[in-house]
Formats: structure tokens, C-alpha cells, sequence
């Protein structure tokens, strides 16, 4: 984990009361940050207050879309690091309300870059994107120069406002480094909520002592990281200075089939749970990409980040923390 | 050239009312095809019904946006072939109107494409792209597999456009082929109209007699394309069976520098108007993207495509149509 003070520093996390937002606020904090965060809550997003209690007061809440911006552009104008994690990320729905999704991860990424150029020109951006945008890999590992060819809208989304990053960047006006996530894991994941990937489900089954249900055979290939990992890459994204490269991927420490992956949730949870395959719904076979294992290569190198926490620890710990909290 | 009858074949054609539109739209006549032109003249985007004089009566215009197609769905359901040249083409504009860009270049052809897929799924759609959308090249000629780093907000929203129609073919929704256009000239270039490239601009000095301008020192290369020659690839893409791939560039038979391209234009029109170099605007040289030359060997392999008009002679020849237009 970076080892550094951020005392004084003004970081502001767009989608901060979402999954993977809430917990970098709360490292951010740890590290000494004065922490704004930008969630409206938008209904899909999962963003909820209740991910920072008992932090909550501990940070500045502004309730607004990034869409507008403009609405709160003089307190952005003193931003020292942007964490931009706002959007959605469910592809089923995106397939169904494509509309919705161009809106939220698009749309809104580009009122909110025009707004941030004008007021904090060349700020150091993070931007929160996707494996997505890779589509079906042609061999594995997967690096960053791999074609995009996503197959679905929240791909194309996506990659839409990772292009605003980095063409902002490259014409001088921001400094962005977008960070590629792979499917991320632990405290405050939104279990209920439809449309947050097999680890979603996968879990809130294992706590229920469920079966679990694999889409497909079960031998795709998953990477899974845990957020306190991610977190991490996030930080060091923001204070990497001057990284060669902008695009990084974030992958997890090993590559498990999802049948691996049910079985050490299954197992983590202490339930005997069975786990049963299934055929692909309709609607997800169209836009599944297969295997998947990101190449961390370049990540290593340039932001001195690797994953530290197996799957097999880090579902363990994840769990305990949802059965503490399902206690309390 | 394609040299095969269309006869009976219903070829819709968005943006067929511009430059590059209403030339194809003439070369789909010519092969008996019956055509539909869907140009609402949006300001800016060169739409222009004398375009086609003085075969208009020949077409079926439909005055609506791309964004309507559910108000032309139930005609569009008869589509044969998709020609979708509807979009925005200015750089400049694109940095100073972003909103306005995504609207003509992104949002409309989500609304579009959905339309498209579902009242004529699987329809092969040729998509005009842009060269714009590789940015600054690592090495020439580029070919499709060169990174894409746009330098402006209209290569980002035609690289989305462009990601639609690909993501749409994969799962199975569509049947696209994206062309990637170098310069294009030819008749019907719309010389009056601010932000239509270089071509333009020289075109419009060389036929009043004045000086032309070359931004920065003249030696940038660029490799101009005969939009009759433009015409035919579209029409190859539209006919080609199951071509393994489905990006192609579309490029010129040399690469002349800026300089060159001057002389040849100032050359054409028997003026002895000069040619002076300037720097480049500032708000130009943000997005410039240097040298540019395709490489075709793809389009060539696949499509049997290959530009055949070279630059001194499509040039004079489209001077002269100019000429003969304005003695009329």
C-alpha cells in the first residue's frame, strides 16, 4: 500500500458513495486527505451514505450529477487530485437503455471534463475505467495495446470517456491516467443491487448459504482484485508523476475459473452451498467476452503497483465483513 | 470501379445531401440503385439539395435528423444497403462546440443505429470514419491497427460512432464496415463552409486568384482522395461478402506534402496565385496531427479497392467542375 501522507491535500472522488468510490474515500482519508465526494445516487449506481459510516461526517458530500458541474465549479476550481469513479456499470442494462448509459457514462463525463478543464486546468485526473473495453481477448494476458472491440454499450460508453481523458491530456488541458479495473471485490460491493457482475451475485448467495449458479461451464477464466488493491492503484495513480504511459491495466493476482471462484466463496462463507452451472442467458451470452486475465506489466513498472491480496484471503475477509455487518 | 448493376436495390444514404453524400448518392443512381437520401441540411454539416441537381427528382429525400429515424422507421425497414455518411466533420468546431459534436456525431447514431437494428437487423451499414480518429501517427503509412489517439472531440465521437456500428456487428445486430476517409476532394467540396480541411480553404483561394495559406512550414504530408474514388469504396464495402475484417482506410494514391498540394491546386486553376507559409492558429495546432498517409493494403486485399485518380489530375478536373459550375 502507498505509505504516503496526503495531509492537506484536497482529493475529490466523483461516485464516491458507490462501491469502489467509498472505499478509496475512506483510504484517502486514512491518508490524511481532505475528501469531497460527488454521488447524486443516481438509482443503478450504487451509490449509498451508508458506505462511509461511521466516516460519513468526516468528508464534504456534494448531492449533484458531474453532469452538473457547473453547479459546484468554484469549489472544484480547488481540487489537487480528481478520483473519477461516477458512472454505471451494468452491461445487461445498458443493452436494454442504451440511452441511459451514453447519459451516464459519457454525457455526463464530458459536461463534467469541460467544467474541470476551465476551472483546474492540467489537474491530475483518475479516471475509473473498464476491461470491458477489450471485448473478447485474443490471448491472455491482456495488455493494454489489445484492440478495444467491446461488445456492449457500456464498453463503447466507457471508452468514449477514456478518450476524453486522454485526448484532454494530450492537448494539454487536463493530466489523466485511466486505470483499466478488472472485476473488483470486497466491503461495501453492492450485493442487492442487479447488474454488478457474478461477484455480486456470487456472493450474496454464499451469504445466504445459496447455491450458486455459474453461467456456461464454469471454465472462464476471472481475475478478481480486492478493493483495498484497487484503492491503492488509484492512489498511486494520482501522485505517479509524469507515468510514461496513461493507460493501465488493474488485474488481480491469479487467474481462477469461475467454478474456483464459486467454490472459495462457497467455501469462505462456511456454507455448504452447492454450486450448479447453467446456460448462458440470451441476453448475457450476446456480450460475455470469454476468459479474461489482465497483464499487469505495465502497472508494475511505471506505478510500482501489484495486487497483494489472494482471493482466497481477501473473499474470506470479505465475507466476514458482510456477516459483521449483517450482525450489527 | 464497381462495375455492376444495382438494379432494384434500395440504397439509403444519411448525410446524402453533402459532399462525399450526394456524390455517392450520384454514383448509386448511375448503377440503377433506388435511392433514398436522408439529410435534414443541419447548419455547418454541408447538406445541400443543390448538391444533387440536376438528378434531385431522382431520389426520395427524407428532410429529417438521423436522431428521428423512429419517425422514417416503417420506409427504412425496405432498406437494401445503409450508406451512413449523416455526421459533423470540423475539428475546430468539434473543440469549441463539444456538446454540439456528441449530439451530431454520437447521440444520433445511437438513436439511429437502434432504429436501424431493429426494423432491418443484420442490414450491412457502411460507416464513413475518419483518419482523424489515429491522432498523431507513431510511424507512416498507418494502417488500421494504429493506436487510436484522437486530438480532438470529433475524433472521440466518430470513434464512438464508429464503435457502435463494430459492437453491433459482433453481437450479431448488424452487418457494418467502417471506412476510415483521408482528405477527400472532388466536385461538390463545400468551399464556402468554415472547417471543412485544408482542401477546402486551398480550393476556395485557387479559384479566386488568392494567395493560399499553408499552416506551419508546408512540409506535412497528407495523401488527398477523389471523392469519385471515395465513392467506389463505399459502394465495394456495401456489395462485399463476409470480408474477415470490417475497418478499412481509405486513402490516396500518394502523400504530397502541404506545399505540394498548394502548388498542384494554385497550378490547376492556371493562377500564378502565390503561396505563403504561416503558423499554425493556435487553436489548429492543439489538434494537428503532423504527417498522415493510409496504408491500404488491407482495403486493397479484401475489398479490390485501390484509388485510381491521382492528385494532379483529380485536381484539375475538380477546378474545372467548379469553374464550369460558377460560369452557369
Amino acid at each position: 500500500m502507498v505509505n504516503r501522507s496526503l495531509t492537506g491535500r484536497r482529493a475529490w472522488v466523483t461516485g464516491g458513495l458507490g462501491f469502489i468510490g467509498s472505499n478509496l474515500a475512506l483510504g484517502l482519508l486514512r491518508l490524511g486527505a481532505e475528501v469531497t465526494i460527488v454521488d447524486p445516487c443516481v438509482e443503478g449506481c450504487g451509490g449509498n451514505p451508508a458506505n462511509l459510516e461511521p466516516h460519513l461526517g468526516h468528508c464534504r458530500i456534494v448531492g449533484r450529477d458531474i453532469a452538473d458541474a457547473e453547479t459546484f465549479a468554484s469549489e472544484l476550481a480547488t481540487a489537487d487530485l480528481v478520483f473519477n469513479l461516477a458512472g454505471e456499470i451494468s452491461h445487461s442494462r445498458s443493452q436494454r437503455e442504451p440511452m441511459r448509459d451514453l447519459e451516464l457514462n459519457t454525457i455526463s463525463q464530458l459536461r463534467f471534463l469541460q467544467v474541470l478543464a476551465r476551472v483546474r486546468p492540467g489537474v491530475r485526473v483518475v479516471y475509473a475505467g473498464t476491461r470491458q473495453v477489450y471485448g473478447r481477448a485474443h490471448a491472455l494476458p491482456v495488455n493494454e495495446d489489445h484492440p478495444i472491440r467491446p461488445t456492449d454499450y457500456n464498453g463503447v460508453h466507457k471508452r468514449a470517456a477514456e478518450n476524453y481523458h486522454l485526448m484532454l491530456s494530450r492537448i494539454g488541458v487536463l493530466d489523466a491516467v485511466v486505470l483499466r479495473l478488472t472485476n473488483t471485490y470486497g466491503p461495501r460491493l453492492a450485493l442487492q443491487l442487479p447488474g454488478q457482475g457474478f461477484l455480486s451475485a456470487f456472493l450474496r448467495r454464499a451469504l445466504n448459504g445459496e447455491r450458486i449458479e455459474v453461467f456456461g461451464d464454469g471454465s472462464q477464466l476471472r481475475d478478481p482484485v480486492h478493493v483495498d488493491d484497487v484503492t491503492d492503484a488509484f492512489i498511486r495513480a494520482a501522485l505517479a508523476e509524469s507515468p510514461p504511459d496513461r493507460v493501465f491495466n488493474v488485474g488481480g493476482p491469479e487467474a481462477l475459473t469461475l467454478l474456483e471462484i464459486a467454490r472459495l466463496a462457497s467455501l469462505a462463507a462456511g456454507s455448504a452451498g452447492s454450486i450448479t452451472c447453467r446456460e448462458f442467458p440470451a441476453e448475457h451470452l450476446a456480450f460475455d467476452i470469454g476468459s479474461y486475465q489482465a497483464d499487469i506489466t505495465r502497472i508494475r513498472a511505471q506505478l510500482g503497483w501489484a495486487p497483494t491480496i489472494e482471493f482466497a484471503v481477501g473473499i474470506r475477509a470479505t465475507l466476514n465483513w458482510f456477516e459483521k455487518k449483517l450482525a450489527a
